[in-house]
Parts: structure tokens; C-alpha cells; sequence
């Protein structure tokens, strides 16, 4: 008996002599397709809606809840620090406490150092790591990333500023662009978030992020050659022949000896600090406060031997105090709206791409969910209220999140440590980095950038895809030959183009019966399968889109005209069934039905069967509704590969 | 006994324990998953580009050939004319003849209208009818397409010149920027096909290009009531309302009543015979010498009623002569150069969508094969060649190449006998056209383009897929309603948004068995399947990469969030298997390592056993390079789904 699906849409019963050659073959129950149970428009609508844009079901526990329950869950989803902060103790706060002093002992170092990078003066660096830490510690939910300016994003927002402003001579001009490209970078991160867009910084595939960051990890370290060398007059640009040219056109009398054995020594030091807490876990403190140590001494340093009058460059006056409101230096009208807007919004992904992955690295490992989304307007909004107290660009910092996570932080709150000893740095201390030398904020940031460097992850990338390799080196050369820009358009485009190639192009393979089983297999993978005389099984491992339809087709003929070739030399019986296992194709539009069809045509005039196997449930609906069901008939379309060959082994043994 | 695949990379056999319990459960032969053979990297490489750029593999018929030999096929593959040449005969000539007198007659008329659509002087459009099908009945494969200026290409052209230079106030810069246009029109389509970019054209898709061809039509349709009304003051824009507004603003003193009679008598006669034509094959002929007919007569009519004096407007006097050289009136320097070079990129594009459609279209209808590079190149070669004899770009005709195919043409010769009318047209008659009003060309054209409008097609694609749909739509509305530049625009970016969705959210489904069967389908399509008690069985469809791994792992663990909530409310067992079924998951990247890993950890943290079953040669061999095989236990990755539950399923109950 022929075992029929409960569906409205009718299906045409397998003929009686069918049936029963198939019960010989001892193949009970042949199911049929089924379909599933029909749509309507705005159903079928809002569940792709749904998928694509609310996949994780963000609304979920505000079902079935009474009015006020929702507002509650409501504000608590906006400030999730309203929820975690009710269950909060002594003992976490312990963890948080220890954790938020260890970050800020190094994130005051860092910040006066990327705040150069980024061609700002030192106080905005210790600003960004002010105001944003304390937003998000209210509105973010990741319990162990570290808010602040980071190497990359620093670079990148001082290469693509200094294209459009001088720096020096421009200062207040560059100032105020640094700030309007801050704001729309918050404004682009709320906005994605906002509308359930995070999926796009998904393009930026991890292979070349990988890449991306040790490009910018090597530009950046060779930026610090300025001043580990104590050269005065160095490129502007990033890229290594650039700067290498600029290095050694120096070196008979544009280097400073004093300089270059207070930035060796302390790098030294600092690598070896880095060594120590990488080779022993508990030791983690030693490199996470060996940057601040090496302030305070060559600071000392350079004070009671007055080095800075031997050209030994160093920070100098630091303004002090919290950060003053720059809400009216953001340019809302004139040119470089336009021009802020776009440093923005590239800045603003490429800060969303680094906080997300750190998020979600520290989430699985704790074994709790980030709403990547919500995580988005929390950046976000941080960024913009930023960018009106004179912040640049904040996001997580990998080497100070992973610091953060070792010395036991529990919660955000150890973001409102670092923020509060960042707020008594700026009031009271920062005139004692005046005699802070340049060479060694160098120092600390080579050795921290040095972590970027994931040559691991490279060659696992390697060996996994080599596709993948080739993004990532393409965005890590990018990078180091050119400039940050490059590198990350390089990094997208073979992202991009991986995909068109993806769909483009699928796979297909010749299926063949193991033995003993009744499971059909690609017979490159197993050899021992093997073919059923008379038929052709093909599989095609993709959706069948206008992207690749010609190409399926045109490859299903190819297999056909081979296995045709080798059947005529070896006089064997030729092909009269071919069966295209459909259990990948997930979908189908209307050049896939043309493909089919024009398929069925040619199979047709050279008198072979087309017949499908396991079509899923909006092929078939696609199918039914093209008519195309009608065209090659219903009994050749079957459940399993399996069904199909026992049902057409026999007519060929007929035959 | 459990069946070992002879790989020579090792998998560990299920332990005996496993095998003993499946035995009972009457599975005697449990295949483990195979490993495809090693490939070398540059074996894999060259698989890869072989598969991208010669899926048609094109060098086939080179194979094992002496070298004479391949030389011959060089040859021939360049002209395909020396092949099917040899084979010709006085039956194929009869048909050819008759099909190219019937396609010349309807070309004569079409050119001269469609040379004004594109601004251009009426001899031009019989030029490009001259020269590039001589051109192509050497070279092209296909024996149906009937070549020329088209209606589509030429607004489009006309379109993007006028956009750089005024068609009237600089009429010679204007030809110069066309034929400019033309030139890199074939050269991108020559470059397309010789490096087997073919598959570009793939992108914009079936559905795209239906509301693209019927905005089009009406597009070219509402610029026919410029002659067809005798309006002589008329708006350059495209868009339905700025030419609405032309026409009402003219309607009191503007129009001209004799034209019009003249123009919606012919009008109404020539879409009578097009009626008729479709009604029955067998007068296809009636439709394809009505043009000729309408403009014999009208000519005739006003040549004697002197209806010229009457303001009726004429064509005036066509150039007489073949094409003369245009060579040096191509830009190769100057601003026009890269003006010319993105026109002619987009016509060559545009034009090569078409000719490759028709010629696919009449291949099936006729099984032949077409290589679509190979035709690439001989139209890429036809229209530089063209751009150098005063041509304008020219492709194939969707109505002329059905006439041809209707008249029963057998080869490209039927373009030559077309080519050869349009000579003699050009060297004796074309005084003759000086009468023809211009009511007449409008009226061919209108009657020529209302073909373009498939509304069948537009229907089965909204039945097939809403998507598809809302391409077409947007295509449709882009043209008509701003410009032929916007439809295409909005037809690639919509064609584009729909590969991206399909890669950023693949369809996954839970599994049920289907009773009295071992397979396991989409509880949604197959509702009789039932869930195995203790296992989650999920199904994703898709690759899974760097662009969906997050949302494949979300979803996952959604499905699994959903699942043990109905399980907990409903008091039955909890999940301790999820089983991936990866059958459709042809391939895999570091990022879709990345997350099935993190599924494991997540997974492991609540005690829940990850199982793969079926994952294709690509995937199990970068399982195995990344080591992820050892992390979840060879003994966790099954060759199906039933052999994973038969032998994840006692455990339970052992439990």
C-alpha cells in the first residue's frame, strides 16, 4: 500500500503495476512527497520577516505577560544592569573591584598612546575611557568586555581624519571631525541594531578579520618607530616601504640614542611581562601592570635626569580634568557632515565587528547569551553620548577584555571601576605624566598590538579553507602595503566573492548505493558505493537560484554526456532514468523551474526519464505551483533516492 | 560488524559496547562517514577554478587529438561556419532564404525607428543591421538569433549618451560618444567571455529581467506618442509623468490630427495582424510583413496627398550608401573615453542578457548545445568591429529571432540573407523612405515592443516566489517610473539582497522519523513524522559559513530553547542528544567551525551530546583538519540520522 500525506493538495496516486513490482522489491511503504500545509501571503511574509530580522526572537518573554510586567521587562531589556543588579553582592563585587583597578592600570597608559594614534591630544584618550564605560556598563550585557579606545579603531579613525584634515594645522578642525565621525559611528551602531541589521557585520568573515587585525597590528607597531627611535620628521603614511623609508632615511642623525634605550629596555620589560603571563595563567598581573610600572619609572626617570633636554621626547602637559561637552563642535552642517559621516559609518562596523566577537568569545565561555542587537544600541548610544563629551570612538579592547576576564571581573561594574579611577586620573594626576616619555607609551603599545598577531588562528585558517587563507592574507597585506582602508576593502571583497562563488557555483556530486544499505552516497567520498545500471543519480547541493540554475543545468548535462561516454565504451546498458536527489536544494525561484524544465525537454527529446527525489517543502509548493509537478509527473518525484530506484530499476529490467 | 571506509586517514571504530546494542536493534551494517582521498593543494586549486570558469569544460573535444587535428578545432570553435558549413545544403538554403527575406522585411522598418529611439541619424540603425550579423554568422553557435539594433539597448543608449551630450545641438560628438560606446560595449563582452565571466550575466535574474523588458516596453511606448501624435515639442525624460505631462500640455495646439489617423489606423492593423500571427502559427507571416506593408502604403498615401505640407512629419532623406569607416570617430582619449567606457560597459551587458536568453531559449527548443562564452566573444567581436563601420550597438531581437525561428531558418545563414537585403536597401532604395511618415516607425515600434510585456510571466513568478516578484515589480516601476538607469539598478540590487538573504539565513527544520520508514524528514512538510523521546534531530540547509554561522548556532539553540520549554510543560524527557543532520551542508568555513564548536561547549555545559550525521567530503575533511573530529568524538559523527538515533537511543533508555 501506497502510504499518502494528509494534504489538501492532491496527489496523484502511484499507478497499480508500479505498486506492485515495487511490494517484489520488498519496499513495503513508499511514502510520498509531502507539502506542507499551504500559506497565506501575510503568514508567509512575516515568518521571513521573522527569521531574517528577528531570528532570535528578541519579544519572546514579554509574551503572555500583563501590561506592567512588559514595561518592567521593557526597561530592563534597555538597562539590563536594572536586572543583574538586583541579584549583585559583596563577593562580585570583590571580582569586579580587583578587575576594574587592573584594566585601568592599563587602559591609562593605552589611552594616552592610541589617543596619539588616532593624531588626538593624550587627555581625549583618558576622556573615551571615561564617559563610555559608564554607559555601557548600564546598557550592555556582556559581563567581561573592557569599553575604551582600542589600537585598530584608533588607527583607522587617524588615517581616514588626516585624509581629510591636517592635523597639526588644523587641529580644531580635525578635533571637531573626530568627534562628528564619532557621533555617526554611534549613530550607525544604534541604527543596525535598531533595525535588526547586526547580521551585516557578519560579511567581514573571521578569516579576514584575522588578517585584517595583524596588517593593522604590524602598521601600527611600525607607526611606534617614530617614537621608540625618538625620529622627529616620519611619513605619514602607513604602509611598511613608506615608513621603512622614512626609518632608515633617519638613521644617520634623525635617531636619539637616550630615547632608543628607554623605549628597548621597557619594551623588553614589557614583552617579557607578556611572556610571563601568557606561560603561567595566575601570572596574568605581572603584564597587566607592567605598562603602568613602566610609566611611573622611566617618568621618574626622565625627571631626575632631565632627559627630556637631551631630545628625549616626552607627553607633556596633560589637560586636567573631566571631560568638557563637545556637543557644539560636532558638525551638523557643511561638507564635512558628509565627510564625518562616512569615516563614521565605516568606523562604527569596524568597532561593532571587534566588541561583538569579544562579546560573544567571553559569553560562550562563560556559558551565557549576548543579544548581539541589543549589544548594538548600547555601543551605540555610548558612542554618540561620547561624542558630545569629547570621546572618539570607544569600543571592546581584546587584550584588556581578556585582562578583565583573568582578574575576575563578574559584571559591568568593573567598567564603573575603570571609569571612576580614570575620573581621579584626569582630576588629579595627569600633571605627572608631563615627563612621561613618548618612547615608552611606544613601548606599551607595541606589546600590546603584539597580541593581534594570531598566527595560530592563521594557520588553522590555512588548513581548514584555503579560501579563507586568501581573504585573510589579501586583508593582512592590504594592509601592511598599503593602508587600513585597502586592506579592509580587500577583506570584504574576497568576503563578497566567496559568496557569489558559493552560489554561483555549488557542488554536485554522482550518488551511488553502499552496499548492504539502502543509502545513497557520493561516490568520490565512498568508493564502495556503487552505480544502478540504467539510472544516473546527481545531486545538487544548493538552492537552485537565477545565480546558478544555467550552471546546474549545464553540469547535470555534463555528468550525463560523461556517464554516457564511459557507458557506450564499455558497452553497458545506456541511461534511462536520471534521478536528481533534491534533499539540499531548499529552495527554488522561477529560473531554477526554467532550468528543470528546459532539463526535462532536452532529457525528454533523448528519451530519458527526469525524476526527483526528496524535494523539500517549498520546492514542491514552487514546483505545484509552477505546474512543473503536472510536467514531468507526479509519480516521478519520490520521497527517498532509494524509492525512485526501485520503482524505475524494474521497468528498466522490463524493458 | 561495523564497515570501515578504505581511507587512509583513520577513523576509530564505534566501541564494542555501541555495535552490541545496535545489533539488537536490527542494524546489522553501520557505514561510518567517508573521507574522500587527499587531494594536493594545486590539484584542489585547479578542480576549483576548473569547476568556476570551465564548468562547461570547453577543451573537451582537444582531448587526445594530434595537433593538426586540435588546429582544425581551434578553428572551428573561433568560426563555427567552417564546421556546420560543410554539412549545408540547397533543403537548408530554402529555408534560410525564405526566414531571411521575412526577418529583413520586419528589420528594415524596426532599424530606422529604432536608430531614432536611440538619437541617432535613421541610416545608422540600417548600418548595425549590415554589418554585426555578417560578423555573427561566422562566429556565433546559435541558428536562431536574428541580429540588429534592438529597441530595449537603443533607448537605453539613447538614454545614457544624451545624459553626456545633446543628440541635436552637438550631433557629432553625440555619434562619436555612441560609437565610443559600442566599441567598449564589444570589447566588455569579448573580455567577459574570453575569461569565461560568463556567469556575471547570471546575476540579474529571470525575474528581473521580465519587469526590466516590460518597463522598457512601455517605456518605449510612451516615447512613441511623440510620432504617433505628431507632438513637436517633447520631453527628454523617460518617466510616465514627465511624458504625460508633454503630452496633456500639448493637447489643444500641439497634436496633429492627420498624423494621427494615419498613425492609429496603421497602428490598429498592424497589432491586428500580430493578433492573428499569435492566433495561429501558420500566419506567422501576416505579423512579419505588416511593417513592410503599413510602411509601403502610408508612404504611398502621403507621397500623393502631399500630407508632409499638412505638418505630418517624414523621415526625410536617409543617407545613401553601405556604412562608412568610423574608426577614427571613436574617443580613445579625452573625458568622453571613460564616459563612453561605463555606457558601453552597461549596453554590453545588457544587450549580451538578451542575445544570450534568446539564444538559450531557441537551443532548447531545438537541442543544440550553446556555449555561452564562445558566444560572448562572437558578439563582443561583432560590435567592435561594428563600432568601426558606423554601427551602433546591436544583439539579438526577441521578436526578429521568433520570426526567424517561425519562417524555419536553419542557420546563421538567414543572416546573411537579412545582412544582403539591408545592402541593397542601402545602396538603392532608402530615397524610397523619404515619405514614410514618422507616425508609421512609431506605430511599428509600439506594436514591436507591446511583446515585451510578459504579463504571463509576471504572474507565475508571483505564484512561484513573492521575492522574485517584488524584483520584477521593482524593476517594472524603476523604468517606468524614473529611468531605465534606476530599473536596472533596482533590479540588481534586489537580485543581489536575495542572494545575500539566502546566505545570511538559511532554512533549518527539525526531523521526525516517518513511520514504518528509517527516514527521518521536516516535521512541517511531513506531519506524520514523529520526534525520537530524548533526541533533537535538526536539519540545516545550507553551507555553513562565516556569513550564517552565527545565526546557524543561534537558531540551533533556539530550536533546543523551544523544544525542552514544550518538554518541561508536558513532563517528558529531556533532550540529551541533538543531532545535526549536515546532508546539506556541502561545505563549511573556520567561522562554521568556530560555531559548531561553541555549540559543543554550550552544549556539553548542559549536558547535551552533539551528534553529525552525514556531513559531505568537504565538511568531514575540514572537521578533520581543524581537529574538531576529536573534540566531539569520531564515534559522535554518524553516516545517517537513523544510525545516529539507533545508536544514541539505547543509551538513553539504558539511562
Amino acid at each position: 500500500m501506497s502510504h499518502r500525506v494528509g494534504s489538501d493538495v492532491g496527489i496523484q496516486e502511484t499507478d497499480i503495476t508500479n505498486t506492485a513490482s515495487l511490494q517484489c522489491h520488498s519496499a513495503p511503504y513508499i511514502h510520498k512527497v509531502g507539502i506542507p500545509p499551504k500559506q497565506n501571503l501575510l503568514q508567509e511574509f512575516t515568518a521571513t520577516v521573522r527569521e531574517t530580522f528577528f531570528a532570535d526572537d528578541p519579544l519572546r518573554q514579554f509574551k503572555d505577560q500583563p501590561r506592567s510586567r512588559k514595561f518592567i521587562i521593557g526597561i530592563q531589556s534597555v538597562f539590563p544592569i536594572l536586572e543583574w543588579g538586583r541579584h549583585y553582592n559583596l563577593t562580585k563585587l570583590k571580582g569586579d573591584l580587583i578587575a576594574g583597578l587592573t584594566i585601568a592600570s592599563l587602559c591609562i597608559p593605552q589611552d594616552i598612546g592610541y589617543a596619539k594614534l588616532a593624531k588626538l591630544d593624550p587627555q581625549y584618550g583618558l576622556y573615551s575611557s571615561f564617559v563610555p564605560p559608564l554607559i555601557y556598563a548600564f546598557m550592555g550585557s556582556s559581563r567581561d568586555i573592557a569599553i575604551g579606545p582600542v589600537a585598530v579603531v584608533s588607527l583607522l579613525l587617524g588615517t581616514l581624519l588626516q585624509n581629510e584634515i591636517d592635523p597639526v594645522k588644523n587641529s580644531d578642525e580635525y578635533r571637531r571631525l573626530a568627534f562628528t565621525a564619532t557621533f555617526f559611528a554611534g549613530i550607525t551602531q544604534v541604527t543596525l541594531g535598531f533595525f535588526r541589521l547586526g547580521f551585516l557585520i557578519d560579511f567581514l568573515s573571521h578569516a579576514a578579520v584575522v588578517g585584517f587585525m595583524a596588517g593593522a597590528a604590524i602598521t601600527i607597531a611600525l607607526q611606534q618607530l617614530k617614537g621608540l627611535l625618538g625620529i622627529n620628521i616620519f611619513t605619514k603614511k602607513t604602509d611598511i616601504v613608506s615608513v621603512m623609508r622614512s626609518v632608515w632615511s633617519t638613521v644617520d642623525h634623525g635617531w636619539n640614542w637616550q630615547t632608543i634605550v628607554i623605549g628597548v629596555t621597557f619594551l623588553a620589560f614589557l614583552l617579557l611581562a607578556k611572556y610571563i603571563g601568557k606561560k603561567n595563567r595566575k601570572l596574568f598581573w605581572v603584564s597587566a601592570i607592567a605598562p603602568l610600572i613602566s610609566v611611573i619609572l622611566s617618568t621618574f626617570f626622565v625627571y631626575i635626569t632631565h632627559a627630556n633636554k637631551d631630545n628625549v621626547a616626552i607627553v607633556g602637559t596633560i589637560k586636567k580634568g573631566v571631560n568638557p561637552s563637545s556637543v557644539k563642535e560636532i558638525f551638523f552642517t557643511g561638507t564635512y557632515l558628509a565627510k564625518g559621516f562616512k569615516i563614521g559609518v565605516v568606523a562604527g562596523m569596524i568597532a561593532l565587528t571587534e566588541a561583538i566577537a569579544i562579546g560573544r568569545t567571553f559569553a560562550t565561555m562563560k556559558d551565557y547569551q549576548i543579544d548581539g542587537n541589543k549589544e548594538m544600541i548600547a555601543l551605540g548610544t555610548m558612542n554618540v553620548v561620547g561624542s558630545m563629551t569629547s570621546c572618539y570612538v570607544a569600543t571592546g579592547s581584546f587584550s584588556r577584555s581578556a585582562v578583565n576576564y583573568m582578574a575576575g571581573c563578574q559584571t559591568a561594574v568593573s567598567n564603573i571601576v575603570m571609569s571612576c579611577v580614570v575620573f581621579l586620573t584626569l582630576e588629579l594626576i595627569t600633571p605627572l605624566f608631563k615627563y612621561t616619555p613618548n618612547a615608552i607609551l611606544a613601548s606599551i603599545i607595541i606589546s600590546a598590538v603584539v597580541g593581534l598577531i594570531d598566527i595560530e588562528a592563521a594557520i588553522l585558517i590555512w588548513k581548514i579553507d584555503k579560501f579563507d587563507f586568501v581573504a585573510c592574507m589579501g586583508a593582512f597585506f592590504g594592509v601592511v602595503f598599503d593602508s587600513v582602508e585597502i586592506g579592509l576593502l580587500i577583506a570584504v571583497s574576497i568576503s563578497f566573492a566567496k559568496i557569489l562563488l558559493q552560489v554561483t557555483r555549488p557542488r554536485t556530486a554522482i550518488l551511488g548505493k553502499l552496499p548492504r544499505t539502502t543509502v545513497y552516497r557520493n561516490i568520490l567520498q565512498y568508493p564502495e558505493a556503487t552505480k544502478v545500471p540504467g539510472v544516473l543519480i546527481v545531486r545538487v547541493d544548493s538552492a537552485i537560484y537565477f545565480s546558478n540554475s544555467n550552471y546546474i543545468r549545464e553540469r547535470i548535462l555534463r555528468w550525463l554526456g560523461d556517464e554516457e561516454e564511459y557507458l557506450k565504451e564499455n558497452n553497458q546498458p545506456r541511461i534511462q532514468y536520471l534521478i536528481v536527489e533534491m534533499s539540499p536544494v531548499t529552495d527554488i525561484d522561477t529560473s531554477g523551474i526554467h532550468a528543470l524544465d528546459e532539463l526535462h525537454k532536452t532529457f525528454k527529446k533523448r528519451d530519458i526519464q527526469l525524476v526527483l527525489a526528496n524535494p523539500g517543502p517549498a520546492v514542491i509548493d514552487k514546483l505545484h505551483a509552477s505546474k512543473f509537478t503536472d510536467v514531468i509527473g507526479e509519480d516521478n518525484i519520490f520521497l527517498t533516492v532509494s524509492d525512485a530506484v526501485v520503482t524505475c530499476a524494474p521497468k528498466i529490467e522490463q524493458a
